[in-house]
């Protein structure tokens, strides 16, 4: 069994793990597209626009793809699940003997894109590979309200999480994040994530990400993030 | 404007803003009661058992619930939105003239009651005032996986900011969240936060907490939060 969870770590570890929830890279513009013949699902990318986008985020995909055409920056695909595979290496390799098989599982899904267009995480990131860093466009729907009008605390956590972790380049966990919430975030408003690789100590990755509105007038969050590349060679339980 | 807000925040405060989402007090055990005529939605309590609750999480709320019932405890009640009124207070007080009228607004809900049933963030709130801490009982559902199996980072950072700010009694926003992550936590299954609050300075308030597994075996997390008082004589903006 770990023979088999180290082979396929060794696989999600050539794929770099840049993509949340991905099941192949995949740099074109498909929305959807079928992996393996056993598969039922049709993996649609997420970070492309749909109707929920308010005019900012359209414009500064628009600026960020066009950035893309030399190839210094790419848009990173994102999908609601991983490829069958795949989500068995993990599960055992976290959780070996310990797997459990409930019913739920089989409706698992990435956190963020859980809820319907417009409604929840809207955002898409971009990546800038010779430079270690990303930029994460982000616009919080109504369904992500902590106090009245504004984004809640724990949202812009999970994508600050999301954001630095896009910088790793490889099969991380998070083992700290250390937020500071600068000024609330207006809901449904959008914002600038730029995250970036400070430092790499072993398997030790050091980030840091500021969150400013699309004017970059207003500082919003700053933090920053400690992760740990998993060792394909090893389990983790 | 400011005048209203300011009664507004003060009403707010005298409720001690440790519902979620709350549009009054209550501790009774009602799901659902509508609170003012002009008022379409009818508040439903979400810090009640349903059927996607595991067993351990039904145990762990019997026991709890027997501790409320010398009045050490209480259980918090959760609901998805605040009265229109206190929306409208809070809207004012942060965004004042930018105030924004988008229609996705009303659509806006508690992030982590936005799942249905069982899907997303199930869990209760239980504090001991005297004793100035919380215990949050957590289920995180399907659709709040991170990597395969596991739960998602930011979901356990939501739950973190919600718990920590259980303890605060009072209106408050969330200034720092500092986060480490010990081990991942299986999707799907239960975990204790317990929180307490640490020091408090003027308008600042230091909490800390930790995730344990329901055998309390297992720590998942450790995390302390920096929160800051609301001022109800000043708008933020």
């Amino acid at each position: 069994m770990l023979r088999s969870c180290t082979a396929g770590l060794r696989s999600i570890w050539a794929l770099r793990g840049r993509r949340e929830g991905a099941p192949r890279l995949s740099m074109d513009l498909q929305p959807a597209r079928r992996l393996f013949s056993t598969e039922k699902v049709i993996h649609k990318d997420w970070a492309l626009p749909n109707p929920s986008w308010s005019k900012d985020l359209k414009l500064l995909f628009d600026q960020f793809m066009k950035k893309c055409e030399d190839g210094s920056w790419e848009r990173l695909p994102s999908y609601k699940r991983r490829s069958t595979q795949e989500s068995e290496d993990f599960k055992t390799y976290f959780l070996g003997s310990a797997l459990q098989t409930q019913s739920l599982w089989k409706k698992a899904q990435l956190f963020t894109r859980g809820f319907e267009d417009g409604l929840g995480f809207e955002y898409v990131i971009f990546k800038n590979n010779d430079e270690k860093r990303t930029v994460c466009l982000f616009q919080g729907g109504p369904y992500l309200q902590g106090v009245p009008g504004l984004l809640h605390g724990g949202a812009m956590a999970t994508m600050i999480d999301i954001a630095l972790g896009s910088c790793t380049g490889g099969a991380v966990m998070t083992a700290n994040l250390n937020i500071n919430f600068k000024r609330p975030v207006p809901l449904c408003s959008v914002v600038v994530i730029n995250s970036q690789l400070d430092k790499l100590e072993g398997r030790k990755l050091f980030l840091s990400c500021n969150v400013r509105s699309v004017d970059e007038k207003t500082l919003y969050s700053e933090a920053t993030g400690l992760f740990i590349k998993l060792d394909p060679e090893k389990s983790s339980t």
